[in-house]
C-alpha cells in the first residue's frame, strides 16, 4: 500500500536559513558564528524560541547540546534529526545549520499535515562541531560517544584564554548530563558535500556510506642555514630543497596507489624563511584519505620510505611524524538503505558516496544506527564565505529526511 | 729595495675583539649590538676612547658615522680603514667588528713603531651597515654615496615606532654632514668570508674583486582552496603542487647556466597554510646571484619562463614580480693589485674571490677607490652566534691590511 507523500515548504525552509545566517552574516554574505559566541547565542535562543513555538519540549545538556522533542504515540527512543548551529571564522550560510533547519522544517510539515507521529522526533543542534574556537572539532559528540573525556575538553581555552566551561555558562547553556542523548531509533545528518563530486555529476542527493579513515603525518626536514650569496651550489644543505624533492616522491607514488585516494599538502613552513637565508627546515604536512585500510597502510609505507629517500642530500636529516589518524566509519547499513529507498521514490537524482570531511554522525554512529545525506556544493566550495547549495537542493535534502522519517514512522 | 716589514700584535687584537663582544655578548657568546642600541653606543663610546688614548681625532657625521684620524705629514686624502660596530639579532663576534679592530690594530702598530705616516690614516664605523633594526642595510654608506636619500633614511623606523633620526640623537652620535667622508685615498674594508670558500679551499685570505650583482623576484602562485577531504584529486587546483614544480623546474634550469651562479630559495609563504586545506595561493622569492649581467639575463628569462610553464595546472596562475636588483660592484683595480701584493709579500695562501653579500664598501666604491679583504668564515656561518673565525685569520687579514698601507705609505 503506497503511503501519502509529504513535502516540506521550500519557502519556509529558504526563509529560516536566512533567518539563522542573521546570527553572523558577514559583509560577504557568509556567516562567523563561533561555538559559545554572542552570535551563537542568539541563533541558539532563536532555535529554542521556533522549538517551544511548535509545542517541543527543549532541554540541554552539560555540553550545550539541545535538544527539541516531538512526543510520540509510542515510548520509544526517538529519530534524531540534527547537526550543528556553530560555523568556521568567514564560514558560510549551509554548512552545519543546514541540518538543524532540516529538523525544524520537518516538524513543522508534521504538524501543519497533523501527523502525530508513532515515535518521537527530536531536532539536534550538537554543540562545537567545528573546533574553530575551542579545539578539537567534532567535540561535543566526541563527548557524548566516549571518544573524548568531558573533564579535558571543557578546559580548552580559545585564543583570549576562555575555556569552553566558561564560555558555556556565559552564554546560558550549560545544561544537565542526564540530558544526554543516550539512545536513539536513529540519527539523520543532512549536510553539504563540501566536495564538488554532485554538482560535477550533476546529481542532486549523496546517499553517505562512510567517513573516510585517515592519517596525517608532519614531514620534517632539517638541513644547514648559510648565507644565500656566499655559499657555493655544492656546498649547501638546503631543507627546502630536499623537502621539495620529498613532496614531490610523494605526490608521484601517491598518485599511482588507488583513484579514489585523496592526499594533500596543506601546510608548510620554511625556516628562517628570509630571501637571504638558506632554509634550515622546513616541516610540511601529508594528510591522505581513504575508505580501505589497506591503502591507509601503503601511504604510511610512502611517507615512512620518504625518510630514505636518495634525495635527501649530505647533511640534510628528515623524520615523518605521525600526528593522528582514524579509521574509516560505516554507517548503519539499514538506516543508509532506508535513506536510499526515499531517495528514490522521491525520484531524485542520487548517488551513493563517501564523506572525506568529519561530521558528528561518524561518532554518534558508535552507539546510534546512523546516516547522512549530502547536498551539491557549488564550486566544491565550504568554510568560506562563497560557499553555496541552491534552495531547490536544500529542498530536496530536507524532502529525503522526511521521507526517511515517514517511512521509519510507517514500519510498526 | 725591501721595506721594513711590520707586523701587528696578535693577541692585542684578539683582545681588543673580546673587548667589544662585551658590547652586546650572548648566552651562546655570539652579539647582539643593533644599531643605534644601547650596546652600539657603549661600543661607539669605547672605541671613541681607545681613539682618543692614541691621540686621533674623532669626528662623527650626520649619520652617525665616526672618523678617527692619525694626521699625515703630507697634506693628502686619508687612506681609510673599517667597517661597521653593529651586527643583527644573535649574530657573531666578528662580521663587521673585525674591519674597525683591524683599523685600531694598524694605528697602534704604527704608532708603536714610530710610524709617522706620509698620508693620513682614518678608521672609520660606518652606521646601521646591516638594517637589522632599521632597514635597508648600509644605509648610511648608501647615503655617503648619494644611493639613499637622508630625508628618507633618517624617518625609517624600528618596530617599536622610534625613527633613526631619534635613535641617533638618544645615543648621542648626531654629528654634523661637514664631517662625512668625501674624499679618500683608498677605503679598505676587512671583513669575514661568510661563506665556507676559503675554509674549503684551505687559503687564508681572498682579495676580493667585486660585490656580486643579484636579482630578486618573488614567484607567486594562486589556485583554489577546497577542502582536503572531499575533493577528488583531479578537480584540485592545488597552489602548493604548482609552486613546488615550478621550484623545481627553476632548479633544472638554473643548475646548468653557469657553475659560479648561486639561486635560493629562501622564503616561501602558503595560505592558507592549514592541513586539512588545499593551499590556494602560495608566494616564493628566487634571488640569484652572479658577476657577469649577461648571466643574470639568463636568470631573468628563466624566471620569465617560469609564468608560461607546462607545470601550471588549468585554473591556476602564476605571477613573478622583480623586488630588486643590483649589478655588479667591481672594486678599484689598483688597489685590488696592491692588496694582493701584500698577500704574497707576506706568503700567506689566497684567492682573488667574489663577494656574494653586500658591504658598505661596494657603495663607497662609487667615489672611493676600494678594495676588501676576506678572511675564513668557520663553517661558512655568519649572521648567527656561532660564527667564528680562528684569531690566526683574523691577525693574517689584519696584517695584510697593514701590509697595503706601508706600501701605499712607501709609494711617492
Ligand atoms: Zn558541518
Ligand atoms: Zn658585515
Amino acid at each position: 500500500m503506497q503511503r501519502q507523500k509529504l513535502l516540506v515548504n521550500g519557502e519556509r525552509l529558504k526563509q529560516e536559513l536566512e533567518r539563522f545566517a542573521d546570527f553572523g552574516r558577514t559583509d560577504n554574505n557568509g556567516v562567523t558564528r563561533l561555538a559559545l559566541s554572542h552570535e551563537d547565542r542568539l541563533a541558539r535562543d532563536h532555535f529554542r524560541a521556533c522549538c517551544e513555538e511548535l509545542g517541543l519540549s527543549v532541554k540541554i545538556d552539560d555540553m550545550g547540546c539541545m535538544y527539541a522533542t516531538l512526543e510520540g504515540t509510542e515510548n520509544v527512543p526517538p529519530i534524531v534529526i540534527g547537526s550543528h548551529i556553530d560555523s568556521v571564522k568567514k564560514g558560510g550560510r549551509f554548512d552545519g545549520i543546514l541540518g538543524v533547519v532540516a529538523g525544524l522544517e520537518i516538524v513543522r510539515t508534521l504538524i501543519e499535515n497533523n501527523v502525530k507521529p508513532r515515535i518521537p522526533i527530536t531536532i539536534v543542534n550538537i554543540t562545537n562541531e567545528e573546533g574553530a574556537r575551542f579545539e578539537p572539532s567534532m567535540m561535543a559528540s566526541g563527548v557524548l560517544s566516549g571518544k573524548f573525556a568531558k573533564e579535558v575538553m571543557i578546559k580548552k581555552t580559545d585564543t583570549e584564554g576562555i575555556t569552553f566551561e566558561e564560555a558555556l555558562k556565559n552564554i546560558g547553556y550549560d545544561g544537565d548530563s542526564d540530558n544526554r542523548l543516550t539512545d536513539a531509533t536513529a540519527f539523520l545528518e543532512l549536510h553539504i558535500e563540501q566536495g564538488p563530486v554532485l554538482e560535477q555529476e550533476k546529481l542532486s542527493v549523496g546517499v553517505v556510506e562512510c567517513v573516510l579513515g585517515m592519517v596525517c603525518y608532519d614531514i620534517e626536514v632539517n638541513g644547514l642555514s648559510n648565507h644565500a650569496g656566499t655559499t657555493p651550489m655544492p656546498m649547501r644543505k638546503d631543507a627546502l630543497f630536499v623537502a621539495t624533492d620529498l613532496l614531490a616522491e610523494a605526490r608521484e607514488k601517491l598518485s599511482v596507489l588507488d583513484d579514489k585516494l585523496v592526499y594533500t599538502m596543506g601546510r608548510m613552513n620554511v625556516s628562517p624563511n628570509i630571501h637571504t637565508v638558506i632554509p634550515n627546515k622546513v616541516v610540511f604536512s601529508l594528510e591522505a584519505r581513504h575508505q580501505d585500510e589497506k591503502v591507509i597502510e601503503e601511504v604510511e609505507d610512502i611517507i615512512q620510505s620518504l625518510t630514505r629517500s636518495e634525495a635527501i642530500t649530505e647533511g640534510c636529516s628528515v623524520k615523518a611524524t605521525k600526528l593522528w589518524g582514524r579509521d574509516t566509519v560505516w554507517f548503519d547499513q539499514s538506516v543508509v538503505e532506508q535513506v536510499e529507498e526515499a531517495t528514490k521514490s522521491l525520484g531524485y537524482s542520487y548517488k551513493r558516496m563517501v564523506s572525506g570531511a568529519g561530521h558528528d554522525a561518524q561518532f554518534l554512529q558508535s552507539y546510534i544506527p546512523s546516516a547522512m545525506v549530502f547536498v551539491p556544493s557549488q564550486n566544491g566550495q565550504s568554510h568560506c564565505e562563497e560557499e553555496y547549495t541552491t534552495w531547490e537542493e536544500c529542498e530536496r535534502g530536507v524532502n529525503v529526511l522526511l521521507e526517511t522519517v515517514m517511512g521509519m514512522l510507517a514500519k510498526v
